[in-house]
């Protein structure tokens, strides 16, 4: 057994099983305690809810409490392995949640014959959570799922697997067009991948200035045209019309190209091919579309990103998932909208032009991060990533007017 | 506003909203931290619970984790005030399982429309969890909901208001008979009450030795007999052929009182027309059917219950609920069957009559607590209760054979 998959193992085993337990925010000890946590001081509370619904969010935990919420059809790259399989990246999902945002979470995962028997089940205990964060859900079903229950719920959906990575990519993106010099109405992106990820990335460029006509998406079929009878309705809203079919032909003279597909399907010839100053997010993982190394060797103008921890410019969802809902839950968001995602997107692009505070080179294990093609997003342990990205998350809700609350006063700070 | 509404209000905003929060069991600070807790090292947990589904016991936080789940529709003494007014209950739930046993409990509200829906939607999320403890469901859904769970899951499935509610009255009442000197299989049992708690009371007493056929169950339309054509099939189990109408006429003569109704229901005049020796269990909350000071001003021969903290003798589920789960849970029951619900009922028995510990005397503040007619129930503080009743409820569950697991080694020390 290698070592990390043993210390995995362990890590996973000990000192308990798992990575998540329940803890008390009062006390407990007493009799006295007890008769105000419990019967018959209990009352009180349920009582003032009866009477006004929104104060479940003074008396409960519910407020901060955000379900990572799967069915098991799309883990990491690890496929449709099921509900239960799935349970320990539901768990490290919920542990992120609250070592970068101090968001309590807490996973489901869920068992179901149709996607409306799925949908009927989550939208029947939201009621229990401030948020829902939908996570490692095929496509396109996942597409049908988060569109039911946001319309279904009170509370935030969001769907990680889509909008992070997107909202991540964006902001990398974007900083790396800046440093190339390039518009981002003006490049020709290539899309290899036509999952949840995939479009959820290529709607978001398109929503901040790329052009969709400029956008060649690839499935495992070549590439998403006009005259192809095999696309489903999300792909549809890609489909071009071109003679280009194979990647080749897609990425000949590209500015950009956005793998979220998998292992080595990018060669170096493909990458000869592309414009000048080109910008390559690899972003299958762990292996990722082109090894950075291999793509460098033979275009020294290019900026690469990947999503490894290993190489410079990790495209990684944690830069955004912990502190959207951090921003959405402080004003009781009801939804997150495009906003606020596109809030986020800026928040963590600007994030990456500061200066880089020492604790985060020393975590990162480098002397020095400038922005430039080896740093156009922050850090993932850069403690700036909470109050940034929060604030501007919260602020684009208040604004969007889908905040109950206003900023908070900790955020004035 | 009153000083305990006030203080009950203050207790569940402060420091902050409600009871529970999320903690992490393992080291989340570094980045090698998170590439064992997630990507890439989650991968292998995963994997290996795709090869041997038993071991997401041994990776996640399951084993440990038990739903506290409820519709909301009777809850406390409130009544149906929906699911999300419950939810400080709820949490209360979460609090004392961790409070009492250590166990990682988590709280869900469902809404619903009709019984399946609640069904499915508690099925299609249970392997999230390690059981499933249901609350504050109103009869006759109760029933219906809680058999067909136990039927779908793989998990012990336990609705606490009937059977935490007849574990401990079981216990109370048989140290009560055993000290006025009277047999279970001789007495006659008055019930008023014929919902979920008085039903799974008197089943469970059946099952202990009490004589159907002495049991006189009456409900908001006088005693359950064999003439009414307006019984549920629940009822109708504990139908009498008898001319008995009235609880004056179910009174007279009888031993045992068990109240599970609601507060004032039972008159001084009433009491005097019980048998010689007397047990009355008075547990409507927070006002039970009759003062202890009224009703022992008519009968000084009578061993009196409540629910009630600040009189002796409180029937209390805490006494049960938390150890009941803690020994399903280490020895991996599949269910939680009678044999295990019997052996809580005899572990809490023999407790009563055991020397109390100082510690226990202090908590309980009194001087001495020795088993007799004022100390017939172990008090909820009593730190025994733990290792002794989860040893007898994972012994039974061995000894049945519903448990995956041999006794764990603590159990033994």
């Amino acid at each position: 057994m290698s070592v990390l998959r043993q210390q995995a193992l362990d890590y996973h085993s000990l000192p308990t099983p798992g990575k998540i337990s329940i803890s008390l925010t009062t006390a407990a000890e007493t009799s006295e305690d007890l008769s105000l946590a419990y019967s018959p001081g209990v009352a009180e509370p349920c009582r003032e809810i009866v009477d006004n619904p929104d104060d479940v969010y003074k008396y409960t935990a519910k407020g901060n409490m955000v379900a990572v919420i799967t069915n098991g059809t799309a883990v990491l790259g690890l496929g449709n392995i099921g509900p239960m399989a799935s349970k320990p990246v539901m768990e490290g999902k919920s542990l992120l949640f609250k070592r970068f945002a101090n968001v309590d979470s807490f996973d489901i995962e869920v068992t179901h014959k149709t996607v409306e028997e799925f949908v009927n089940t989550v939208a029947n205990i939201a009621d229990s959570f401030g948020g829902i964060n939908l996570e490692d859900i095929k496509a396109p079903e996942c597409f049908v799922i988060e569109k039911a229950l946001i319309e279904r719920c009170k509370i935030p959906v969001f769907h990680d697997d889509q909008h992070g990575t997107a909202i991540v990519t964006a902001a990398g993106l974007m900083n790396a067009l800046d440093i190339q010099g390039k518009d981002i109405k003006q490049v020709n992106i290539t899309c290899l991948g036509a999952g949840a990820a995939a479009i959820a990335c290529m709607k978001l460029l398109i929503k901040c200035g790329a052009q969709r006509e400029k956008i060649y998406m690839l499935d495992t079929k070549g590439v998403v045209h006009t005259r192809r009878d095999d696309l489903n309705e999300y792909k549809k809203l890609f489909a071009n019309n071109t003679d280009k079919r194979s990647l080749d032909d897609a990425i000949n003279g590209a500015d950009v190209f956005v793998g979220v597909s998998g292992p080595n399907l990018l060669s170096q010839e493909q990458v000869k091919l592309m414009a000048v100053n080109p910008i390559i997010f690899a972003c299958s993982n762990p292996d990722p579309e082109i090894k950075p190394e291999d793509a460098l060797a033979v275009r020294e103008d290019l900026i690469m990103a990947t999503g490894r921890s290993d190489y410079p410019n990790q495209v990684n969802n944690v830069l955004c998932f912990p502190f959207i809902f951090r921003g959405a839950l402080d004003v009781r968001a009801s939804t997150i909208n495009d906003d606020m995602k596109i809030a986020a997107v800026h928040a963590i692009r600007a994030l990456a032009k500061e200066p880089v505070p020492r604790e985060v080179l020393i975590a990162s294990g480098v002397k020095e991060l400038n922005f430039g093609k080896n740093y156009i997003i922050p850090k993932p342990m850069d403690p700036r990533l909470l109050p940034t990205v929060a604030r501007a998350v919260a602020q684009a809700a208040i604004d969007s007017g889908v905040a109950a609350l206003p900023m908070p006063e900790s955020y004035m700070l």
